[in-house]
């Protein structure tokens, strides 16, 4: 399977000219968007919710990442390969944290380039038809050369406590695993609002914010029947403290 | 084929987790968004919505379905079915009305889960196996017990006098099915604007209010060149009057 | 494969109906949305958008295409063939610059329904059916007949000098190819503001408008580390001017 994740949004040409390469170089594998929401352009947060979403998918399973502000420059293109999982992309800490967290891992840099390219769409003119043909077998060593991985010069945290993705409900999720937040601690938003911990939605009154430990492992603060977004002020790059 | 009812947005993970899911289990089998926008959070309007999209597909479809505020807490799971088309998601009315307007009827309980369940995403966990496994031809008598219809309990009406959706046009679609309006009766929405019907947009003149029976068989409420939304001040849950 | 062009949204029920009809109909066919956002409405800035996007795909491609207000009116339901594209949808203008650019040109006006044709969504009645079967290999003939082609009765221009489609990042396309702006040229929008071309987006300081040629091959303008639309007041419509 492919999986997308990138910050191109669900409309305009992006993400369908992506999916059109993917059928055609690579007829018969499903391809998923997991995230056309992405944190736009900001490969930090963007880096600790592909690491905990990525996760969930079975080794064998391609990742096409793609928050590229830095598209047309030299940034390299990767492919990184993390516990059997293969991620296709740019080099510009998207997947430092992946890469950190993972048993095994390697890095190959991408050299030269399937077709024509533009200055403007990788994802659609390299970073796809390399998926594609991982998608179908091809071996990273095929398609680019062993590189060096330069995530620990970035130093990145281990876990971000700050808003990496604000959902359609208004849930604000953290860079957090749950297993970094002690049992019992509250989070402290924007240094203005402390919020306990509660198992799920049903547990807590109507109009409450809480955080909980969500479908895929992240601490996510949340209001029952409500937006936490608007009912805290809370946003991509928002801070969040563990107190307690 | 398996289609898709949700109030999780298209954009974030959630959809793509259903898809991922759906692709894994039933491989091969088509899976369609049709709404990812239902009423959030509400089943009693997503209910009317859901009776009046669900019969345009033919028998042997299974429609996935989450409009579910209760997650977590001890609503039933259930599979319904209703004139040879299979609901799966939560017992909160959602599918009352499909089940009511069907000639044949039958509800079955889930009991157990097909793997690790999380708190908050029952879609992903409980739901989209069991709908892949329903594609694949199981019978939901190996996935559940049959249980009692509690939708009488609820009493909703047979057709709802509310606006159930608001679409991208700015369109807002009632819950009342157009064999529920005498033939050139007006409408009333908000107990302020009196509209007239018309037989489709071309027909009346720009900015004008008309209703109209939708492509699925809902009383519409549309302006010509413009928005009902805006213009008329129509939300989920607005009232509708029916005069004549 | 076929390729979706709409202004339906991608959520609610349009473009999900419309698939849902594809995967039973073509069973088997790849079918990706490129835009679901296409300007509302308005077949002109339409017809150059999707002319410049519509030659990235291959012959042999069936294009669907819904930008229809006339829906329920007199106009024509056509198929149009350019260059080996098979284009399906309202003759309202929409092909117009498609077939002035093709090498090859043919237009067949469809006459009579594949079933029953609600009044308001042809673009699931009557254009997915036909596209369809112009993918399962139907030629155009059996399903249509041949038609005088009228684009040149409503006297578009070759390039369109106006915003034509604002995407996700805020960047606003115009209908003008980049062979049409001379080397060096600068672009005026709305006649306030004059705007320098650049190579990409990280050859310009952060905050700079700029206009570049884009991935299709459209003039296209944006800011570097902002959003076009909002910092120059840009919207489909606005006007732009080619100066030196």
């Amino acid at each position: 399977m492919i999986v997308l994740f990138t910050d191109f949004g669900l409309e305009g040409p992006y993400t369908g000219q992506v999916m059109a390469v993917l059928q055609r170089e690579a007829a018969g594998v499903p391809a998923v968007s997991l995230f056309a929401d992405a944190p736009r352009a900001r490969p930090r947060p963007a880096a600790y919710l592909l690491a905990a979403y990525g996760v969930w998918f079975p080794a064998g399973t391609v990742l096409l990442c793609v928050v590229d502000p830095g598209v047309g420059s030299a940034r390299r293109a990767v492919i990184a390969e993390a516990d059997g999982r293969l991620y296709v992309g740019p080099d510009n800490g998207l997947f430092d944290i992946a890469l950190r967290r993972a048993n095994a891992a390697r890095l190959w840099e991408i050299a030269g380039n399937p077709g024509p390219l533009s200055a403007s769409f990788h994802g659609r003119d390299l970073f796809a038809p390399v998926a594609a043909r991982l998608a179908r077998g091809e071996p990273p060593s095929s398609l680019a050369q062993p590189a060096e991985n330069l995530s620990a010069e970035r130093g990145w945290p281990d876990d971000l406590a700050e808003i990496v993705y604000v959902d359609h409900f208004g849930n604000a999720m953290t860079g957090l695993r749950g297993a970094a937040v002690p049992p019992g601690a509250r989070l402290v938003a924007r240094g203005q609002t402390t919020i306990e911990a509660a198992a799920t939605f049903s547990a807590v009154p109507a109009g409450r914010a809480f955080w909980y430990v969500n479908a895929n492992g992240l601490a996510e603060i949340a209001v029952n029947g409500g937006r936490a977004d608007t009912a805290l002020g809370l946003a991509i790059g928002s801070m969040v403290a563990i107190q307690g």
